[in-house]
């Protein structure tokens, strides 16, 4: 990749999706594949994929197509998923829970080391054999333990106070799922899950079916 | 609205992101915001702004600024916000759990009337007050209640059949956050909550903070 160069948000939120199907062919056993039949099965143009696989220095071969497993791999090491990432999640409700199962189904890389929490009643319990410690000793835990990603399972009100707290104890990112946008150091990488954004987004197309909506 | 106008998915998805800066500067008592302040706040342009908000018309007036309340109505109106919606959720697992608390604490508008599951020991229980239903029963359900949105919370498996459940039953529309892009008869709108994308894409910028990244 060229050092320094601008690579968009549009073209990184288009990566994980090129490795989910990647990862599907390899799963069918498919050895390599043509832009044009990638285009078909993925819904992008296959003029937009190579520009954007072209950010990275390409991959294609001129008359044979995509390499599936090399290609895979690429993505999977432009991501940064060949490393191996420490997560903690604060609040251990029905959305905690969940979240904490999720990771525990991804094959590897990801670990949750701890869940934090308010309520006295769950602090001390597991999920998952996760442990559920108490909300004061997020700092010192994530300090000690290193951890890479903070987790916002908290209700709209604590949000910022927890994104404050995980800053201050060096989470590199936060993945936010609590329906506010944080105010964050900037070498603190973010990506927020707004639930009622995409929902709303289907009321809209529900709503205006008989419209024409473009990519 | 220009009928027949084309809109691009991505101005859609800035509306809900407009319409809740709106509600919490209308929370804070502030009746008006000129482009270029909303645009402080937001984090878009104010020639982004007002490129977006012309597509239905402008709303905005020169030397005034938009009325934030005003505004906040049009949008509401704009996304179809107005409307009630009755919903389904598929897999009462934890995800299932926790989507239905999430839509239960929403003022208005959403209703999930039943929760469907596979796994006979959950079923004729409830989760906060709604019924958690036989799987076989999910089709004269809907049917018979002219459910509008399906959310489908069951694993990636199961989700392919589940939406095509869905559809045959009559939903408008498709909220699925199992891992996978499923096929649906074009007048069923969708929308995919891919997890696993936003996590890989945060996971990109905690390695890539050294590069300049662009909106």
């Amino acid at each position: 990749m060229k050092k320094g160069a601008k690579i968009s948000n549009a073209v990184i939120r288009r990566l994980p999706r090129y490795r989910r199907y990647l990862g599907e062919l390899q799963k069918k056993g498919v050895d390599k594949i043509s832009s044009s039949e990638f285009s078909k099965l993925i819904g992008y143009t296959a003029s937009q994929i190579r520009q954007d696989l072209n950010n990275f220095g390409g991959f294609g071969q001129q008359g044979y197509g995509y390499n599936v497993k090399d290609l895979y791999g690429e993505i999977s090491g432009i991501l940064g998923l060949k490393n191996k990432y420490k997560l903690v999640i604060v609040g251990a409700g029905n959305l905690g829970h969940a979240i904490t199962n999720y990771i525990g189904n991804f094959r590897s890389g990801f670990a949750v080391e701890g869940i934090f929490e308010v309520n006295r009643d769950m602090i001390g319990r597991d999920l998952n054999g996760v442990p559920i410690l108490n909300n004061d000793e997020m700092v010192e835990f994530i300090e000690h333990h290193k951890i890479d990603i903070g987790i916002i399972c908290t209700g709209e009100e604590s949000a910022q106070e927890v994104a404050d707290k995980l800053c201050f104890a060096g989470v590199k990112g936060i993945w936010n799922f609590a329906p506010v946008d944080l105010e964050l150091p900037g070498h603190v990488a973010v990506e927020n899950v707004h639930l009622s954004d995409s929902l709303y987004s289907l009321v809209y197309h529900i709503n205006k079916k008989d419209n024409i909506i473009t990519q």
